[in-house]
């Protein structure tokens, strides 16, 4: 099982996520790409230092809006859409390629990618920009409309789950807002292990519910976000399941 | 000799520069890359543009500043700065490979030209950027402090000239805004013939001055540009003067 | 009857609209903020120019999205997009006040205007907005859910029609993009004459609509603009209706 | 003895100060006004609390320069920078004042405070942007190009000192970055006494310095920067020096 977390989502002055510490954790690194957070140094840092740590570097594409941090869906047309998404992806693999290493994948932030799992055109228009740049792989949950448009692109998708996020019984996320939507730490850790060990969840009714992901993303902002990713490594570790990245 | 301009300097509704004209005439494309102008679709459009007609694709990087162009000099921190440069290089050299070309060197924008030209500690961070993004050769004078930082980095330096530019006894540019900076159509067409022909210009002190350029640039924005960048093009052809891309 | 246009739409060194021939046609102008197009200098410069020429001021207030010229719907959530709009016109009364005149007005631009016009939550928040910036008037079309919010807000509206938009027979403008859309020179002189006549215009299936106008939009951007603002002007004063802000 | 803070100085996402408990400390506030930091939301958040809390506020200006944290000094022509000034101003004002308050003073952030020091150029744009925007009142050094300015220009000029910045035996600052520039816990403490009691420092050379200030500047941001503004609030207070607003 490969754990995913995002990156390098500072900018400038600010500092949101603890690079160094989950790149410890991690198997893949999403890292912000300058649209909605990461700064050009901090782009070449967290690529150094991923590139050292072994861990994969995945591009984190968005919209461009630093203010909303992408977390604002923006109607943009699909022709800008691809270009906006090439050209981060671009600036990314000048740092990763520097420190020895390739973008191995693209991954939508934020806004993007929720509306790249449910509308086609955008779903497409991602798929577009991750082919202009050269990059064959697409984290994302599997059955979203980007699964399906990366797949007819010819594109690799890597399904991905969320090990904090509550889950419907038809395998769709519980949506942010909506109380019990984000799980504790120990809700999160059985999450995980379930994901991993039969590819299930168990859904906010109850039910047992399929999932397939080879990949779990966990949350590297908030305080005690590091602790809970590395409570679920050792979990998943300790269950006998291999943490790596993805093949 | 070989003729470059400056391409691609809108930005979303923006426009500034006809590059389809442009691109019948020049041999190297200066192509903005976002920071000073530039947005994705633009890169793209302009890249395929370019490789369709054979002309060479640089990167005209710039600080980042849409709202100076460009032209506001401003102390960026060399670490910072060589990321800057290195990001701007990375973004286009996606649309440039996807269009089947490549970026062959880099040639910094507006205040960055002249700040580089001068400083050694920004010129030699513009050096690392180029060097990070994988990028041999710079474009800029003879003499500066970039020619200097590039070559110590073991980069290509080729040197260029600007047709349309007084030029001071000791070779360096009349000061923008001192009046004959600027030179006029006709007064262009003729240093431009000088340069190519003997690798001299005519001083505004009237003394013949030498300045070694491979690339001449011309400019693409403001009224008659075109037409003039035109005239320099057949003036020097009908002198018998190949126009072809630096080697 | 008042004729509005959109001023300011450039940014830096970018140009778009011709500003000083637009302030000898129209009676109000739509100055643009700084978040779709307008930097601080031009806003100072326009509204100084706008004062002299005796021309209400209004604040073109948009999303942020200068990449985009503002034309990208935004998903901002109401209290962001409250205090952003309230941000702009804040910006603009500065200049407005410094030239001896006034934010009289608030009318959204692009993307924020239709969306406001249908989204009642958006459309609350614009209203927000201009309350906390002290401005008591709207300019927008009858019968949308911005008409309705900034009533109920006890803000003024003022309705407006576009001279140049085909209608369809439920007084809504046809979209952009549909063939038909936008009407040639001689139309829009005649359907400026039938709104302000007797505020009607003839829609796409050839019935006669009523659209309630105290206001009518010329556009100012593109070749040709300027001269049909002028021709709707002189068609209406031929016709013996008074030009002239609203009251 | 005024004591002045910089707040509000995250950006969508990303905070840095901690606002309110900065606000129970502090007798004026520095806003950001969203072109180093602060975004819309903020400053109207900001500016609430500090009218509740009865602190003054003044605009903390900048040159546009997110990237940078305001920073990097750039050269902006003066005619813009006033703009710049007086934008960022308006934008505040309006958050100021729909709190029941109003914008008192202003004060240049970061690179734009040092090169409108020693800058007559920029010191008198930023006086010209505070006078287009109808501010009467300047914070910064005594004796620095911006005092000079400011006053000749008929605004009225609080002087400020610094609690934890070391002082040299002319009265100017030690560069950040030299060492010893910035001064321990303790120090700072002992300096603002000194400042705040008979109007001197000591520097670096040991030499007792003149150093005129109606208000001290403490930092928010950084571990241990509240506790360290509230033990300079706490031991002015002990040694009986009215901590409040200037007059």
């Amino acid at each position: 099982m490969d754990l995913n977390a995002d990156l390098g989502e500072g900018f400038g002055r600010w500092e949101l996520t603890d690079d160094a510490a989950l790149l410890r954790i991690v198997t893949s690194a999403n890292v912000a790409c300058g649209f909605h957070a990461g700064d050009p140094a901090t782009l070449r840092r967290v690529c150094a230092l991923a590139a050292e740590a072994g861990v994969r570097i995945g591009a984190q594409v968005s919209y461009r809006d630093l203010a909303g941090f992408g977390r604002r869906e923006m109607d943009v047309p699909p022709d800008e859409l691809a270009a906006e998404v090439a050209y981060q992806i671009g600036a990314l693999k000048v740092f990763a390629e520097a420190a020895g290493a390739r973008v191995a994948y693209v991954k939508p932030h934020g806004a993007l990618y929720h509306r790249a799992g449910r509308d086609p055109v955008q779903a497409a228009a991602v798929a577009e920009g991750a082919q202009l740049a050269g990059i064959g792989t697409v984290l994302t949950q599997r059955g979203s409309e980007l699964d399906r448009a990366a797949t007819r692109s010819g594109l690799r998708v890597v399904g991905e789950a969320f090990a904090d996020r509550a889950y419907l019984g038809d395998g769709h996320l519980v949506a942010r807002g909506v109380p019990g939507a984000l799980l504790g730490p120990g809700e999160a850790v059985e999450q995980a292990l379930a994901l991993a060990a039969d590819g299930t969840v168990t859904a906010v009714d109850g039910a047992r519910t399929p999932v397939a992901a080879e990949s779990i993303c966990v949350h590297g902002d908030g305080p005690g976000a590091v602790a809970l990713a590395a409570s679920i490594r050792t979990a998943l570790e300790e269950r006998g399941i291999d943490v790596e990245a993805f093949s």
